[in-house]
């Protein structure tokens, strides 16, 4: 019997074990935001860190100015050394009062269609899709005596508060953490039965900005036709941000989009993500994107600008007159590929200065300045993964971008300089931050064994 | 000696004594929009029904469902039938703190510039203004022992909370209001040496405009680039409702807006209203109106559009990157010559409805329909007015449009067929509405000898 299919085995006779070992991390409430969880954020590390060691690493809790990061490592075999990136906090779980049951009582449930539910805070985001992959190394030191290649163990407590001290704490040990590939297990699969690896993750920019005309309210009767109204020049500027086919019509704002390989297009077109069946569920029909691209591409490939808040003027209900003297927008972009968010910024800002009158003023605030993250697509580690999750799930791996963003990331790429490899199970119907969170069982014992054929794939380069 | 001038000799020498009627008026604190003041705003009804009996009107305060009208008769001759009207409520005085002195306690001060100004809250509007034409009227009853033509008074107690009891008052008594031609004292003098005849109001379209994407607030990591989003939708839509010249684009909107006679846009034009004179007090140089118009015609003559309010989405400190299910507008028109209230709300409705992607819903909501006043140019007592009051001030007195209203004007016109002459003497500094409102002494004396000026002329037509 090939090593691998031992390991497969093992994981597919402990699987209840696995189960029992994910609940009783699910039972620590560590809810990272909430300063009254913080000796459970520290439980949860102690008890990483003491699993991990159980299974090889030398494993310990280190310190931050926030909850603590768990470091492991294992060096006992030569080969490609990868860090494994996955945090053990948790989002809070208000409102408590739609959970059916206690949050951090995790259980099993069957739904109509049959298919079996971990439902806990956490089920999910992080701790099931992380201990996916601490089970897929247990499952090696179990059948081989030892892990297939290089580990180190990077499980972090802040994640869901924005990984603020995270920053800090991989620029301070860069070398430790400096090495061949990262992976991240925290992203989600197409569908049921389709496995993903992630690509791309979209970048932010996301400005304040203010308009202002006169130096007080005036009077529509007195001054309406005369006095620059700052509504409507933040209406014509932000209405001119996209042309009739739905492209942002900012200056340069393009720079460093890339076209998707013919393959990977071919690949996304195959999943026939419709707008009926992306918009149908939230009342809607029509894309708002570029008209020339496919639904999926706006979402997850495409840079967007989009308006997130607007407020001058009188709000209230009925009348009144009134021209204010400043009126005020939040507006953010979705970078891809290589636009720059400095130089989006910086284009945006332009682009509202050209339009403004003289005798008005904007004021600016940045909220946001965040690189987008693209993986080469031919990166070799990309072409395995996806190799070995079309044998374990039986579809071919689709390799998708994912709209939102997982901060680190893009700091393993500048501060390490290394690649990462995201790949997660996570379904659209998990909950993630909602009550009743879940993660299906299938997508925890495929998730496990999908580790295990990929660390083996990754250690026989 | 001329009867005239044996009316203005006696207006002259009786001046302290018209300036202390007035102030025995002024003390009586009818505050129109505040229950508490009832009684005195009855007060000062019956003061001036009591006033008008003693100068030869047959004189009754007439009950409404809010306060009072005072209405008062005299036809002892023959001649034009005259309506005057005016108002004997007042603003609310806060903040209380801001006045120098009590606000209904009138006094005289002497302004650096030597001007003698009257102080306390209705000193000009509409108190002191109204006064102008009772006591012209007073003089003509002392020199000749009547009226110089058949007048009705009418003075309301409901003009500073929108005259909403007066609509019907006019409609249930239309046959004894329909006489030959509405006087109004209630409007301003051009500058301090410059009368003035106001020869329209705009008129107003108020409409609140919601509009309604997705069916609940949205993630744009998420949705980004594909949902609709109400706040880009509004941008878009609001902002194409000017051109690059500054003209509305709403199909329709220019419809039954008349050009000015010549000779009345040259007097405009000799006015020299520029921009830095108009937009400079606040802190603004360019006008946002038609590019081919002189400023005095964007605030006067000229129709508007106007965003007074905008909300949606998040509008609080930092990011959130919502895109909102909804957002609104309050949107504004000043209507002026014989556009239709109705026509413009429909066209504004249509204009926003064409710019709606299919799946997206509106939903609007008027909240003010008024069409513009708009006297003719060559009405005889309007010819007649601007000479004598050039006679009384030695400046040719201008025909010039008001950016506010005067809720009943519109229905001298509609219901009771009578066109309307007004006439004031307020000046640009009166701070109407505002502490420490004052009307000048020189605007109350010159305005009660203009009135009895304009008395003959009207009767010696």
């Amino acid at each position: 019997m090939k090593t691998l299919d031992a390991v497969l085995n093992r994981i597919d006779h402990d699987i209840d074990q696995s189960v029992e070992r994910l609940f009783v991390l699910l039972r620590i409430a560590s809810v990272s935001t909430d300063p009254a969880y913080k000796d459970q954020c520290r439980a949860a590390a102690e008890h990483v860190a003491t699993d991990l060691k159980s299974i090889g690493f030398e494993a310990s809790v280190r310190p931050t100015a926030g909850h603590p990061v768990v470091v492991g490592k294992s060096n006992s075999v030569a080969g490609p050394r990868v860090l494994f990136y996955g945090h053990y906090d948790v989002q809070p779980v208000d409102p408590l009062n739609l959970w059916k049951t206690p949050p951090f009582e995790p259980r099993i449930e069957v739904l109509p269609d049959g298919r079996k539910i971990i439902v806990a805070r956490g089920a999910c985001d992080d701790k099931g899709q992380a201990m996916t992959f601490i089970e897929a190394c247990r499952a090696f030191k179990a059948v081989t005596g030892k892990l297939p290649l290089p580990i180190t163990m990077m499980i972090e407590g802040e994640e869901e508060c924005g990984s603020k001290n995270l920053f800090s704490f991989v620029r301070d040990n860069a070398a430790e953490f400096k090495l061949d590939l990262a992976l991240v297990c925290d992203t989600a699969m197409w569908d049921q039965k389709t496995p993903a690896v992630t690509t791309s993750l979209r970048g932010l920019v996301y400005e304040d900005v203010k308009i202002i005309c006169a130096d007080r309210d005036l009077h529509s009767g007195v001054f309406g036709g005369a006095a620059q109204n700052p509504l409507r020049l933040l209406s014509e500027i932000l209405g001119a941000m996209w042309d009739a086919n739905g492209r942002v019509t900012i200056p340069g704002f393009y720079d460093g989009v890339k076209e998707l390989p013919a393959d990977i297009k071919a690949d996304l077109k195959g999943l026939g993500l419709t707008p009926e069946k992306f918009l149908g569920p939230i009342g809607l029909k029509q894309p708002s994107g570029e008209k020339d691209r496919m639904l999926i591409e706006m979402i997850t490939t495409r840079p967007t600008a989009e308006v997130n808040g607007i407020i001058g003027g009188y709000t209230g209900e009925g009348a009144k007159t009134v021209i204010p003297g400043e009126a005020s927008a939040k507006v953010s972009f979705r970078l891809v590929g290589e636009q720059n968010p400095e130089k989006i910024r910086d284009a945006f800002r332009a682009f509202v200065r050209a339009r403004l009158p003289a005798d008005c003023k904007v004021e600016f605030g940045n909220f946001g300045l965040a690189p987008p993250i693209q993986l080469s697509f031919d990166n070799p580690a990309l072409t395995k993964a996806r190799a070995v999750l079309a044998e374990e799930w039986g579809h071919k791996a689709v390799a998708v971008g994912a709209g939102g963003s997982i901060p680190i990331v893009a700091d393993f790429k500048e501060v390490l300089g290394m690649d990462s490899l995201l790949v997660g199970f996570a379904l659209d119907d998990d909950r993630v931050h909602s009550p009743n969170e879940k993660f299906d069982l299938t997508c925890y014992h495929k998730g496990i064994r999908s580790w295990a054929r990929i660390l083996d794939a990754l250690a026989t380069s």
